[in-house]
């Protein structure tokens, strides 16, 4: 089969891999319909070393069970399932509380580890029962695109909302004009937010986050942007920032136009050590919380406003390539020539 | 009158300084019948800069109002009074959302700003029908050492423990022997935590912290604290951090015992520009949030118990001194021979 393999920075290579196959009895084998490319792939994009064997790409995927393990109970051939980005078992303590993406037996698709990439023609799944979400439709369904984000990036923007704590009537901030901050947008709409200011600068990314519900749009950057925010807003920011970049200067600028008593939720894979703008963050009791969105945990929640039109999170994808084309997809989205790329093997 | 100042570290004076007057209409005077030391006066002990005025020092106390001014309409002659360690109107949107120290006219007492100490005879209260709380009991009433507690380092510890989102059944943890930390033994239990984890290592402050419920103590330090923890929890860590320190590495200490999901209430105040540990915190979806204790809002909710016995926060005072001997009550601490010194006027 054909799998999408990253050598490098920047070396991005489709190629013929063994097939995947069934390993484990708690394994299924899905055939995939739709993968997609993520912002955080542009991360090893810009900075992988070089590695012989080479890292398998991807994890998100939306697709077909080709066949199960023994041992799984709840997945069956045929089910049309989506993947979230960690694979879990479903049992333990912490896929109990919601976070499955610290679950005991956890681990994540297409980062390195054990566990293969999604920009493939198929898939293996660890742990499939706690791991894959049948849905209630099949694989040529209209909201195709919109479910597939059910994989990743709409959960994600849901969690740096909900972390932000967003709710009815509050004013929230998205740093970040990305796929992930765009469904932030869709998030905080969804939790009510009455207020949602964007900030970003790219047109066609600002043209969708305002048909998402973004209410105000900042394009300056560091204090000039604080600055903007904290007008837009009475004087004193936003209860809610949904962080969606994970630079030093994304958080910093995050604390900043955040409301004192308020909250950051930050989903941006963090480049950086130590949070900055902590004394900052102290003496306005800003509580800065979030990681790796527990999507799975997310998809029954979200599921229903995908299915019934009230969010629309599949409009992130503005380009649709053959699995062959993977690298020009890469090239296209670090270049910001495409907002999130969708792959069709 | 005489008052308390600081003039570098390490040289606190008691001085004769003009007496305490009313300025502004929302102001009024009060008679200290007690006050006492804090943790953070130990900060500008160790380090301020050399000061040709002096800073008037002290932030907590309880006293009997002998003044109000024309527009204060709550407060009247005669009433006993604590006063939290932060003045605010009681009437903006921050008060209202129970954030007095965020509050739009908001100050601090003793640090050095426009207001004055209260390791003094007296003190002027800007704001003060906003500010003060008035006392149901006269001021010989035998729970005066708890009641004093209430103008900061039980609120503080509450708020620790509010932060770090203790509830029923769930592990704490309390980063810190100090006074503040031991309040935060008392604000866990209070708040039903059925583990209460103390690391420190002194022996009276352990011996309270047990009386006030902790279950276990951690004297180690480090990675070795860090692994005691994780057995002494299952392996995962602890649900609430209070970190009662404010340095980098009682912070990293934090962020490493706290169970994936879980949050880390911060009062210590930081001493350190960007909190460490953040890509673990991150990993483990791990909550960082506290600052000033808006203590004012919780004395409310806490009165009660101390009034009924329930909480003995008064106990963390193991030494009463005059308001002469106030620079040796400084040395005390500081060397780690009183926990919290409390100040008879």
């Amino acid at each position: 089969m054909r799998a999408t393999i990253m050598y490098r920075a920047g070396d991005v290579r489709v190629e013929n891999v063994p097939d995947a196959t069934l390993k484990e009895p708690t394994d299924a084998l899905v055939r995939i319909t739709r993968a997609c490319i993520c912002g955080s792939d542009l991360w090893p994009y810009k900075d992988l070393a070089p590695t012989a064997i080479g890292r398998h790409m991807g994890h998100e995927a939306i697709g077909v069970v080709e066949a199960v393990g023994a041992d799984v109970r709840k997945v069956k051939k045929g089910d049309f399932v989506v993947m979230p980005f960690a694979y879990s078992d479903g049992t333990c303590e912490f896929c109990h509380e919601g976070l499955p993406t610290s679950c005991v037996h956890k681990g994540f698709f297409g980062n390195g580890g054990e566990a293969d990439g999604a920009q493939a023609e198929a898939i293996r799944i660890p742990l499939a029962d706690g791991t894959l979400y049948v849905l209630p439709v099949r694989e040529d369904h209209a909201l195709v695109p919109s479910l597939l984000t059910l994989s990743d990036v709409m959960g994600t923007g849901h969690h740096a909302a909900v972390v932000a704590m967003v709710s009815h009537g509050k004013k929230a901030a998205v740093v970040g004009d990305g796929a992930v901050g765009l469904c932030g947008v869709i998030a905080a709409k969804r939790l009510g937010a009455e207020q949602i200011i964007i900030l970003g600068r790219h047109p066609a990314r600002i043209e969708l986050a305002k048909a998402f519900g973004a209410t105000d749009v900042v394009s300056e950057r560091g204090e000039e942007a604080v600055e903007r925010v904290r007008k837009l807003t009475g004087g004193f920011g936003v209860h809610s920032v949904l962080e969606c970049v994970g630079t030093d200067q994304a958080m910093v600028t995050a604390v900043s136009i955040a409301r004192p008593g308020g909250a950051v939720g930050r989903v941006g894979v963090p480049h950086y050590e130590a949070t900055p703008n902590s004394p900052l963050a102290f003496y306005n009791n800003i509580t800065v919380g979030g990681g790796p969105a527990p999507v799975r945990a997310y998809i029954a929640d979200l599921l229903p406003d995908v299915l019934e039109g009230r969010i629309e999170p599949g409009r992130v994808f503005d380009r649709t390539i053959g699995l062959n084309e993977v690298p020009d997809g890469y090239r296209a989205m670090d270049k910001r020539e495409a907002i999130k790329v969708m792959v069709k093997p």
